[in-house]
């Protein structure tokens, strides 16, 4: 993610709502959400702590462009806003991720997922857990899968 | 909340416990709670790191009081710990939350509830996930509004 | 767990798997996992953001060792990464802690666990909250109890 050659990263979230009373989708009980991350470090990403050796504990604070395909140019739906953290000392590089996934376009405008988990960056498929969400996702559960 | 023109927030938590079996709470399904969060920049809130331009990227730690009113005055009831990251660089102020509310009086007193979510500033009312907790709160689910 | 006189926590991990259509392990429905973690503040566990004023808002990103046994020498079975942010300002030490609790043998090897939540170090048996994980435990829901 902190590449300077720089790849969309293609991600799917899909999204179960709990059959809480107050959901406020009751019958939509689940969506699956396909958009690319533009994660550009020094850019829509910037590192704000810096580790005592190697990566280890460096921190990037990002507000990055979600679009509808893979090019820049897309058609933009939404930001990813949030942190990760670079947490493996021993090599490789698992980030520890806390964002949320704002969309802008589309049914769920207005609406966001939470995300929190691991990000092992050295993986072709990484998957992090939706823990909530606002708007239409509330008490959402899911899942997020980088491609 | 970084304002120095401090406003005591008016939250309401409502979480829902899940119907574990191991869950201290099997018939108090849910529960309400309101109380106004003291959030003082300077004082019960510092800020830990800064980004490289304006405010994206700041790091906010808070050990909040919660009262019951919304004077400072008024009785404590818990504490609210943990950070807030300005995750937005396009203006505004669009926050990522994760804090831990403990209680302090009152039924729930020394139970907490852990929310983390996107606390849009701009907004009059905003809601986070309670992705958890502890004591009577062990496993819950529910959200937070900001009022 | 930042004391320099190193005492390993143990740890004991209950994780509840949701009953979502696409949970990979839908009969093993729950799984308690067992080990001890090695948090050594320099080594391990570094410290990356310093608070302004005592230990308030220090941040340490750890890369934790997790064995078998209470000894360091005792097999290694994962790791624990993530961070911990003192968040306690009036004395005692409560942490918001974050991490990816990542398994490397046993039947759960190459699965996480993403556990968010109130570390009070002050008293002798703490409990976070399990929001998620990967591989076996996708949607996972459960409590991480130290002791």
């Amino acid at each position: 993610m902190a590449s300077k050659v720089f790849v969309p990263l293609c991600v799917v979230v899909a999204a179960a709502v709990l059959a809480a009373g107050r959901a406020p989708v009751a019958d939509a009980a689940s969506a699956h959400l396909h958009f690319y991350m533009h994660d550009v470090l020094g850019a829509s990403a910037v590192q704000v702590v810096r580790g005592p050796r190697g990566m280890f504990g460096n921190t990037v604070v990002m507000d990055d462009v979600l679009t509808e395909g893979a090019a820049a140019t897309s058609a933009v739906v939404g930001r990813a806003q949030g942190q990760y953290i670079v947490a493996s000392s021993q090599g490789g590089m698992d980030l520890m991720v806390s964002m949320n996934v704002v969309l802008s376009s589309g049914p769920f405008a207005g609406s966001s997922v939470t995300v929190v988990g691991r990000d092992d960056t050295g993986v072709a498929v990484r998957e992090l857990t939706v823990v909530g969400g606002t708007g239409q996702f509330r008490m959402a559960r899911g899942y997020k899968r980088i491609i």
